[in-house]
């Protein structure tokens, strides 16, 4: 099998990023430059933003190496607004820098944030990447956060260090959970999800070939917790992805069957509620919940598809009222 | 909240005819040049033309701030070719640019035309400009005109001077109703029409932030009022649109249940009939028929999405049958 | 009628080659040069390549005349990933260009190959050129081979004298039918099989002006004669195209008529069965089955839509499982 050098997820963002920035204006967004000579745009806290900015947000979440698409189409018949997601290098896309993993944070601002994107594979401090055997090296990147502001200089400094460039070739893009954008770029995650999961089912993730998948657009909901709620329920009882494989139809049948958010006791309630049930203690939620309602899964080496789960219109739509 | 400074729709316009007419071979349409220098475009009167001419009319249309894509699942089961239209400015692309609210006049020659695109911004002989807050400035613009003709020189010189420009940095384009390209551009009316019945419904126009939509493409039918007719009814009884609005529950809810065609008393039979049915003045027509079947509206600020209308795909049929 | 210049499918589909080349680690797929200078890409037989480098083959294979889109909802429950393949020039992007009609063999090396795309056009080495009036005159060219390897250096010799061109500024392409980008390529023929047909109907191909259709996308099967079976089972059993043509409604609806498979007696098994009743003499199977299996002939002269055909789910069930 003939080994095509890697692709470069912060230059392949960078481009896209550029473009944004130079349709800023139409896009609804806002640019600035931090005191460290950062860049910053607000594609969804103090500004209208919208779907479009979201759309190209989550193009960038994958690196430049995914598609983010608009549907009217969703296969939900009440919520036929949805996205079409898709990326031939699946893993480095979604996992090297799609996955929102960098967890950034700084006592003395008291800042916090789950940082996604291409940036994550310059810095390189999560475990993953010692699985994922990608490298990227770039002198720019772009640095994705879910939320309401930028961070603050410490953590600039912080962020741009960790990544071994100069904070003036950083830029951070954020949107918070509820604005227009911020509802896109996570229903952009179906995808992600799913190969996380994979990831965490042990399936080989150098067997996972391809990746295509959608989901509704949830409606924002201005409070975080419902805002979060009604994103999760979107891919949890609404998204569906197709995977392609190779190895043993044994692991692709695991996979498959272990994919869809089904196979976990909570589902079955509108994410809020799971979430009231712990009393907000995320993490005393099953993690496995986070996947596609459905799923199908063709072996390529085999010709084999495994099919599983089913989409639950009902609960997105006692979600999404 | 941030404020954007606003988009040019003729300086983007002017991006999108520059590369229609560098693709003008492929596109099988016909590029030439007026007596006052101006570029004239027939998309659909004198040429083949053909859906994809259509589609980019559309984008022309809309000042370059919205997106218009073909979709083979439209949601009518026995015409599944459509336009999914969506656009983060709704307002400005569609009332500032997209309505065809420009009426160009020629008693000398008999011209007669509703104009649309972003010459009209620059025109702003039109009221509604006073209260859109939208002021445009660019040397050169564009003119769409549903027709079979472009306007005699006469009138290629009232409209540019009317927009404040040079002939020469003109485009007029124009296609029949009953074109392929024309079929098309009025397909990707859906969120025009829905927006300039939420402002004669007098719902705030700022408080209306995205939106998107889908409709059925009419086949051409090689008569004035039966096109007329069909492309109306694509829109009327095989539309359905979604706007994200801010505000009170109390405004978004009125706007939603006001939004459909079912809110009118002609609304059930094709639209030919119905205008047969007033003699052919179209001015005995309840304006606000003219709205898409099926609308959601959804609050960003409460988190409330409002349904209303339904497809009705047997009336589709009867029209484009 | 304004006649148009032709557009030229060699230096159109020049155009999505570079592109492509300059994207090649992203698609995973492998440029090489051959003994002659020609470019040689896999796409599919040596690497992973994958659906988006298929999606791009597909638009070669067109010569830049049509476009090639992903959907998640192709119509069929159990295979909602598809493709969305459009062209206003059909006949040129389809017959001159995408058929894979030029049978290339060589006794020394034992090469065979059938080859599509607009190095066709270049050579006119088939009869079906004297019938479709279309010049096309290019410095360089692209061959596209459904196949696991590039032609040998006697036979890229004969490509490019054929085509009067430097070997130098040809480009070869070629991926297996089992491929992820095969797969894709081949599911892009949903309309070329149908203007195919049209054409052996004896439609006059002039009187057609623009077609768009769908088809789900086979998952690869790693066997010759099984991939196949899928790849035209996506087509026969799941494809629908929409035809707008010109010309007398008899000719318009004998077209309709004659168009989907079921008009074929072979239609109803999947078509690896089919192939082995005849105990694989491919000659032996009616060749008007290789047709979608729903059609709509709108005809823009009188404004008549006749519909023939229907998916027959149960069927790509039985191949793709």
């Amino acid at each position: 099998m003939h080994s095509a050098k890697q692709p470069s997820v912060s230059a392949r963002a960078a481009k896209l990023v550029d473009a944004m920035v130079a349709d800023a204006d139409a896009l609804r967004i806002a640019v600035s430059t931090g005191s460290h000579g950062e860049r910053i745009i607000d594609l969804g806290a103090n500004v209208v933003g919208g779907l479009e900015a979201g759309r190209r947000l989550g193009e960038i979440c994958m690196g430049g190496l995914g598609t983010v698409a608009f549907t009217q189409s969703s296969g939900l018949a009440n919520w036929p607004l949805g996205v079409v997601v898709s990326s031939n290098h699946p893993v480095i896309a979604c996992l090297a820098s799609q996955y929102a993993g960098w967890t950034i944070s700084d006592e003395a601002s008291g800042f916090f944030a789950l940082g996604s994107g291409p940036a994550r594979a310059l810095s390189r401090v999560e475990d993953l990447f010692k699985e994922l055997g990608y490298v990227d090296h770039s002198p720019e990147t772009a640095l994705v956060i879910e939320g309401d502001k930028a961070p603050p200089p410490a953590v600039i400094e912080k962020i741009s260090t960790g990544c071994g460039i100069n904070a003036s070739k950083l830029t951070v893009l954020y949107a918070t959970t509820w604005s227009l954008a911020g509802t896109v770029q996570i229903a952009a995650r179906v995808l992600e999800v799913a190969i996380h999961k994979a990831h965490a089912l042990h399936f080989p993730l150098e067997n996972i070939l391809d990746g295509t998948g959608t989901t509704p657009i949830a409606p924002p909901y201005p409070d975080f917790v419902k805002a979060m709620g009604r994103t999760n329920d979107a891919i949890i009882y609404g998204g569906r992805i197709h995977l392609f494989v190779k190895g043993p139809d044994s692991d692709a049948k695991r996979l498959a069957e272990g994919l869809p958010s089904n196979t976990v006791s909570a589902y079955g309630k509108p994410f809020a509620e799971i979430f009231a049930d712990v009393n907000g203690d995320f993490y005393k939620i099953d993690p496995m919940l986070f996947s596609p309602a459905q799923v199908i899964v063709s072996n390529v080496e085999t010709g084999t598809s495994f099919h599983a789960g089913k989409l639950a219109p009902e609960i997105v739509d006692a979600s999404f009222r």
